[in-house]
């Protein structure tokens, strides 16, 4: 992505953030940062957490009611809630009870600052020759 | 992601992968699909292995001798072995042994899957509006 295309992202939140992170391949990620990282990272590292993003995230309207979120798993309620407070708890999604149900929503910013660190620019690695 | 589309991707570098993958918010991931990602995600998740990651990928050249990774690290070589093994298992680096040392490359593709599948389209999400 160029930077012409960053900046036109930039008008929204979560391009504010992917403009104000280096990707990790430009500079040496240091010790706190990576620590922070890893932890969002830690709570993408689950297949059920994986596809409970990306289902609140594809839903209509860009949230999802946690009535919508147990069918396609063939795990427990619970075990749908222990996964929803890891995804919650790394700041990758925000969370609202109204009325009986809790509704959740992705939080883009946090997303688009983990995409942006892993950007790799063209020709920036030797290993895109290989 | 279709067979086709990994294809292309091996191909190419990763402008080709930016553009093939669908991000995760505008369509639910599969299971399959979420279990490779999970592994992947779970190799970013350690501080020193993101460290090391963004090491290898910001160097000159953009490959590193593990000779040049000791050192800004509190850990022990056989530890920073074990890192360097794991990241290569899930795809997110290259090496090669030339005489003495072991060198490493990050291969962009996998970065640039990864990074494209966070990408959230600019208004594609509720929480882009709180």
């Amino acid at each position: 992505m160029s930077n012409l295309e960053l900046k036109v992202l930039g008008q929204d939140a979560e391009a504010d953030a992917a403009a104000c992170c280096s990707p990790m391949v430009r500079e040496p990620l240091d010790e706190e940062t990576a620590i922070d990282l890893a932890k969002m990272f830690k709570a993408l590292a689950d297949p059920v957490r994986l596809r409970l993003l990306s289902l609140i995230a594809s839903h209509d309207g860009g949230e999802a009611c946690v009535c919508d979120l147990t069918g396609p798993f063939d795990v427990s309620q619970p075990t749908i809630s222990h996964h929803l407070k890891v995804l919650r708890e790394a700041g990758l999604v925000g969370s609202e009870r109204r009325g009986t149900w809790v509704y959740y929503w992705v939080l883009p910013a946090a997303l688009a600052r983990l995409s942006s660190l892993l950007q790799t620019p063209v020709g920036a690695s030797a290993g895109a020759a290989r």
